[in-house]
């Protein structure tokens, strides 16, 4: 099956947080791709990667990204692609740099963002799996069943 | 055309917000529907409305709220479609107060959050364009066309 | 006696917070029951909790959560009781998100906010107690008594 | 019939927000009395009136306070009632000071805050007539129906 | 030497912060007492220190308190001398809480606030000092001759 | 009577704040001069200000000043004397900016900070008065005065 | 004289701010150029712009913008001339957001951030001055006379 | 070869960040010095530094300093040189403190800033080399052959 999300991030230490929305991914079936791809360390691959998104197949984009978190944004430029923004916690300012770096896009260029770390880039392969899935009711169901086992897990749990 | 996008708002107070959504749909030509819906004082409208999103054919949710605002949220935890939440901009917090509310979300159940107010509502609409985009070409070529448009605009700007 | 008081949290991970809101219950010999419900995990649950609170006779709930801490608010919605919610502290933004998704509220469902992480527990079991106490003499001594132990203790304390 | 709600604040610019209080008090039908008391400025007044409130057959105290706003946590050092803090807005900080200066009381001493501002004022009424309604059918019944004539308007809105 | 600075904390656990502003007054022969005065747990004794302190023949006092502060303005709103606030930093919020709740007093009862922690303490400590110091030439000279010492010590020293 | 109080600003627009602590030290009848001195534009302007002011006769220097307000802790670098630091109000970031760069003082260079905007500069003023009064006992009743003046203002309010 | 200093901003709302960049470089006497360039909306242009400009002349470039404010990062980026960024002030988050965007960049490709708003872009212009100025001894004569008659004025200004 | 580039800080506790600035310098082959210098403590020492700078040849400065840091400002203050201020982490307030206090300078003295911490040190060197590599090709090379150095090694990544 052809690569349907393509998973970014800024660089190589980014992995611990992104990885979570691999899993998500592969627990969904979806198939996808993973790179670390540098908005201000290699910014021509970066415009490459995004321009050539959509004519590859690629469906999503999850970038990944801490502080000056521009990689979400810069991306987003470049494709008509739905991207994912996951802001990455940061040593001094817990993320809310990597936050408002993100999800403060001016008017013209949307990045859907979620929250900072390790819940938001599970949350990212997860909404990447709903936008597929509106449109895909096997994925769309198996989300329906992740959540239904999710229910009755809290449902039994016991304190 | 059936009804693709559903948007809805905590209070009447946030149509000033919300109507740029609307208006980003509408020069999509996105067939959509808008609706006050709150989360706090009808939660069983909420519910519901979020319940039957998908089988009454929508593809993606597009909720605005202020302050704790939970009207995202709690959509998203009742849809398996795609939910874009908007922070509107409060009188004392500015919308900090709308944003965290939204974005911070639990590993499990995702919301696509874009910018705080005015723009944050523009993107809302131009991000749903585009989650339909990637599987509607037609769709996804007024994205690319009002980008382009957009591009001359400032290109040709005179200070 | 019945039940009085009810703690929920939205999971598992906030016992070790909210367990300081049980001790202080006891401590009162204040009847509470405990569980967790989740407002995006168990959506139904927690309505039917909330809206089935008071004719199963209790007086006021307790619901800590973390985050986007939709939890106080949402069963607030769905019950005329006194609802006291508790900011649990979160890794990313030390509980600033919990905080200001609990506290910041529209007017029309109030929900009682105490202060983030432990001391908050603490005090959210102590509120109740005050509350229920105004209605019970005994209950309000037992709250007198430990104030005053507490005072003796400080008061005689040495640096 | 006699006062159940104390209705304080630290200054007389404070009554354009806590009017709110009073307002929502009147509306649920509330006996209560309103006043000037400031922690800084009537020190020994403020301990009187939170030291005798209970002998005096209150059973809540709403105070209102903007900055360092000790007013709600020192009325609460002085009595077993519930008090529920409002925090109102500053010129400067937009009351995140009054925020955090209210809620994040030590274990021991709790105060129920509502939200920054008109919010909070009207949502400290609600809360005090939710927390007599607990004990009092008639006013609990009457929440539910101002809740219920705001679901109707909301739910026949028109945008 | 009579006793000149009067040294209150909160709670035992402030004593870790506030010994840095003893060891200070000892270091510049100020005489002192140190004592656990808490707002909230010991309001009367609180009131009752402040109250008789300039009789005493108190001349300053440093109030060190965490999270909702409300010593060191409780402490300025009881006595004309000068209170000096020492922000304690807090688990949850760093000391940010404290430093509000400590520093935004209303116009007409100031509190001399230094910086949150460790450094703050200490501060605390030489403020006083110097306070006394403006009209005590041998502690001025004191204050003179330890900054020189300091000024030495940083100018020989070698990376 | 010989000048005790010395009142600087880093611009003339910090005069509109500023001149509150003038009408308090008027109020008081304690002699003080006003100067605006900037720590970046009159760099060695502000070092003599500092380092004359103990010979010329003053007890006491207010400095205002707002952004990266370095004016009260420099002038504190080269004086022995207490120095008050006003937070001015900043068009931007409300004078939070000003009030951590005043307040956050290394160890061994104390700041007396008060309040951000008028507020704070009306307290600067007063707690000039504080610090000379627990050596003036006809300044310390004075102020004490003026209190007692306030308290029966506040207590005869109406609401 | 060729051009020595590009400013650059991500909309023509933003001339506002950036017009006293412009108007610092000519009171220097230093040419310059301006042109709307932007990030998110001319992407390939801005690539151009930054990636041309050393071998077209320019010695510094300035770059303002807000909100999620990726210009000077990006422009940074691509090329190795000194990069001035100025955080455009947002309405909604005040231009802490820009601040953060442009301030936060990872090791390995700097951006010299300053003050947010109209001082911020003023000081962009003297930043550069000054940086040119470091080579120029006629150009960093007249800095030196700028800041001597700003002293004068200081140093002359009665309150 | 003459010494281009002062790098000094403002105690010998942050010479674990500034060292990375020296690293950098040293990576680029630049001339430098380095020396503990204290706004607070070595006032004095601070002025006849940065006042004899550019007579001795230096072409900029690198000031790092933490919490109230006005290292960084007071050294602009006293020179036509462009200063880079690096804000240091603190352990209250992460360096927030520091970044307003050196960023937000007003109108005359700009300051050249850099993220907070390690990452920010580190460009400060690069951002000292890139001015300096403006006028010096050879020095302008090795900051291009470094980043395309970087590129490979990031392009050659794998997760």
């Amino acid at each position: 099956m052809s690569v349907l999300v393509g998973v970014i991030m800024g660089s190589q230490s980014d992995w611990e947080t992104m990885k979570h929305a691999c899993d998500m991914l592969e627990e969904l079936g979806v198939p996808y791709e993973k790179r670390v791809v540098s908005a201000h360390r290699t910014p021509d691959l970066m415009f490459e990667y995004a321009a050539s998104a959509s004519e590859r197949g690629l469906k999503v984009i999850i970038a990944g990204a801490g502080g000056a978190a521009h990689l979400p944004g810069m991306v987003a430029a470049k494709t008509e692609l739905p991207v994912i923004g996951v802001p990455v916690k940061t040593s001094t300012l817990n993320g809310m740099d990597s936050l408002l770096s993100i999800v403060q896009m001016p008017g013209g260029i949307p990045v859907a963002t979620v929250a900072i770390g390790h819940a938001g880039a599970t949350n990212a392969g997860l909404l990447a799996g709903q936008i597929l899935g509106a449109f895909d009711p096997e994925l769309q169901q198996k989300v329906r069943a992740r959540r239904e086992a999710i229910r009755l897990t809290i449902e039994s749990s016991v304190l």
